[in-house]
């Protein structure tokens, strides 16, 4: 019998969370106030005492709160896959496994931080999250969170994807959120932003202010974020670290491990339990592969700087790769990869040279989504349609070398609001975007000033 | 800790169908063929042979196709759920189980068929599938199991759904199916409804002539049919197979089980292998409620009697409870509960009084979806948003009486396709549909005449 999936049962659910800063081998920069450009931790306001400690723990391993556990295991851990009939129409020697995040209620990763976020702000009295989202995933598991604790949820919601995911929407609504095109009428930034352009469709860059001028505005409300900050990347390593023991039920160990990465948290969650063998020296040809779009090429085209994580100016400053923060990108579908800039922790990696990265354009991502659809059946995503498109190529190449290398796609979720994207790509109105130069290039003019860094 | 799921591995799947035909303790009435009226198998040019010996088979357990059990492994077995916190928010000493089927790449059970068709007329040399669809969902699964083996899939979808639905279509058109609307231009039949009526919204019992006279009067194309067929019930009872182990884990054994039926191969596949039970007084008591929309009541308003399975009266004649071959119901949002018939094998236990029948309205079962969205965190279908609506109000009365009873749910699949539906009830637009006995009056007049019945 042909083992197609490895499945850990809920009681071999890991119980920790793996944190990678004390492991690094330099110390990640810290990051700066947005008013006094000075090093801080997360100003009060923001996220409850608990998630400010977690973004700069020193503790290798956190414990998952047992409240945590409970809701993760309505549906985790989630299932290992072998791709075995994708690798018979490859007609490849290459070994190839996805861990499949698309079974969670909200179709993603998404909710592995949304739950642990919603938990602890409900343990501090919080009684309202603001929240941000730009295709609707983190918009989506913040609301289930909310939903399963007794919290409100408000959601800004960038305006392109508003209107053109009504069912997004409408599952917010759904789990008894409040969402809101941004920009909205609701906040100073929105009305600032639509006063300049009544038509603005958004970016989640002026969205994240938006949700964070809701936060500072209300004494029961406080921010969440879905992606890039340190504490939602520890949140996601419960993907990892259950892959490791079921590649282990496989007695298999990844040669590449690819994924694709917006802000970083699915990608990080799954390859930092991982690294920690590059670290140790253990398995120094590991290759960890990040596949953004071409359309916005933050790690490979972006500059690594100090800039916001917003448009206003009103999120801390990070060292990252950055293509500006006032930068609106081309509308590709993938848009949970159309972010400025990049986790922190990812981007030091990268400088580190411990892993890849790689863009690609969205035909022939889509064309990847297509041949994985008609092999494994599974719809996926815009965002990891591009992990598919590097993991194909990958096992290509070892068809032609002739040799057997065992490939992870770390596969971040279904793609059920995004059939739109198949539509384009099946009826040839897909198109490419060339890297916008011209646009990074004045929005690289708009970087903060920090005399200290 | 507290066990929120039962996961069967999939070296523990079942192997065998189980075929009820043998076990019922009256036999089943047989079907008619459309033309003579006489008793009949299926007429060859429908189903490849090993189909049609399914129909009527006489043996108990029937040999699932390595092959077919191959790509069943790829998402079976399906997770057994404990609803503990659908428990907690209604107070009630109930236990509830679900069974879940969402978590097929097609987002339904509807593939545990699709793919053992798409198989069988693979094997016997078949180049095309003709299929009708309704919601969309049997498409979308004959679509993926055509996809697998590599047959050609023709999907009539009707008109109203394929206008409401475009991403139910995408879905079919990723896994390279070829949707019409129906009435369409591709037939006499829709030609013929068409002329009468260029508007017509059409009907499933439409869809399914148009994919009949399309397999007659093509050489290399055989129909494929996504419900009501004992074959179709059978494929479908690895469900209640694999339950059954998974309540064993959970040392419960059910005294309610709830599903909705439309055709009924969902529920049916469900509590085949647990009526066993019944049938050996083994388990008097256990209770078996079928749900039905107030909208298409089937089993507890139509006639028990010989009625065509589809408008054009090309399909054979079965005896069953029926609303009218010719009848249109109101347009409830649950489309895959809206046949005007139901599958002779529960027609026949419901008049044995082995299993009961209820109907709801629309308003209160997407209540019940939203109750179960807001707990469980799974956005339901509308069909199986009707069993929970009856699981609840169950769960209720043992408040209500004290009593801990064990409430076992055939959950179908989820909603991601129908968040319109929610849309409308959250917004207060969702309205009921009282039982249009006019339209089934006239719709009744139309019966075949059955001189040898």
């Amino acid at each position: 019998m042909e083992r197609s999936k490895f499945i850990l049962d809920e009681k071999d659910m890991p119980v920790r969370w793996y944190n990678v800063l004390p492991d690094l081998p330099e110390p990640l920069p810290p990051e700066l106030h947005p008013g006094t450009k000075e090093p801080t931790i997360l100003p009060p306001p923001l996220f409850p005492a608990a998630i400010n400690e977690q973004e700069f723990s020193p503790e290798r391993y956190i414990e998952i709160p047992e409240e945590v556990q409970a809701i993760y295991r309505t549906w985790r851990p989630t299932v290992l896959h072998r791709a075995h009939r994708l690798e018979k129409a490859l007609d490849t020697p290459a070994k190839i496994f996805y861990k499949y995040e698309g079974t969670s209620q909200a179709g993603s990763h998404k909710p592995n931080s949304a739950i642990a976020q919603a938990y602890y702000n409900k343990q501090e009295g919080v009684k309202r999250l603001a929240t941000e989202t730009g295709a609707g995933q983190w918009g989506s598991a913040l609301a289930l969170g909310c939903a399963l604790f007794g919290l409100e949820c408000k959601v800004y919601m960038v305006k392109v994807s508003y209107n053109q995911k009504p069912y997004r929407r409408i599952m917010m609504e759904t789990w008894g959120a409040h969402v809101v095109p941004s920009p909205s009428q609701d906040t100073e930034t929105g009305r600032r932003i639509l006063s300049e352009d009544p038509n603005s469709t958004g970016s989640l860059g002026i969205a994240i202010s938006e949700a964070l001028e809701d936060a500072f505005s209300h004494d029961d409300t406080k921010y969440s974020i879905g992606s890039v900050a340190n504490h939602v990347l520890l949140h996601q390593t419960i993907i990892g670290e259950e892959t490791r023991k079921q590649m282990e039920m496989a007695d298999a160990y990844p040669d590449i491990i690819v994924g694709c990465v917006g802000g970083g948290s699915n990608f990080a969650g799954q390859f930092l339990p991982w690294i920690r063998d590059k670290f140790s020296g253990e398995k120094p040809d590991m290759r960890i592969i990040c596949v953004e779009p071409q359309a916005c090429p933050t790690l490979t085209k972006g500059l690594y700087t100090w800039d916001f994580g917003d448009t206003a100016g009103m999120a801390p400053i990070l060292k990252m790769h950055t293509l500006g923060h006032t930068f609106i990108p081309p509308p590709v579908h993938a848009g949970g990869l159309r972010y400025h800039g990049m986790a922190p922790i990812i981007c030091h990696l990268y400088k580190l040279g411990l892993i890849e990265a790689k863009a690609e354009h969205q035909v022939a991502v889509f064309e990847a989504g297509v041949k994985f659809a008609r092999t494994e059946g599974i719809i996926t995503g815009p965002e990891p349609c591009h992990n598919l498109r590097v993991a194909i190529d990958e096992a290509l190449k070892c068809k032609e070398a002739g040799e057997s290398k065992t490939i992870l796609i770390a596969h971040s979720g279904h793609g059920h609001f995004d059939l739109a994207a198949y539509d384009d790509y099946l009826s040839g109105r897909l198109k490419d975007y060339e890297y916008p130069a011209e646009k990074v290039k004045e929005a690289l003019t708009h970087l903060p000033e920090v005399p200290s860094a």
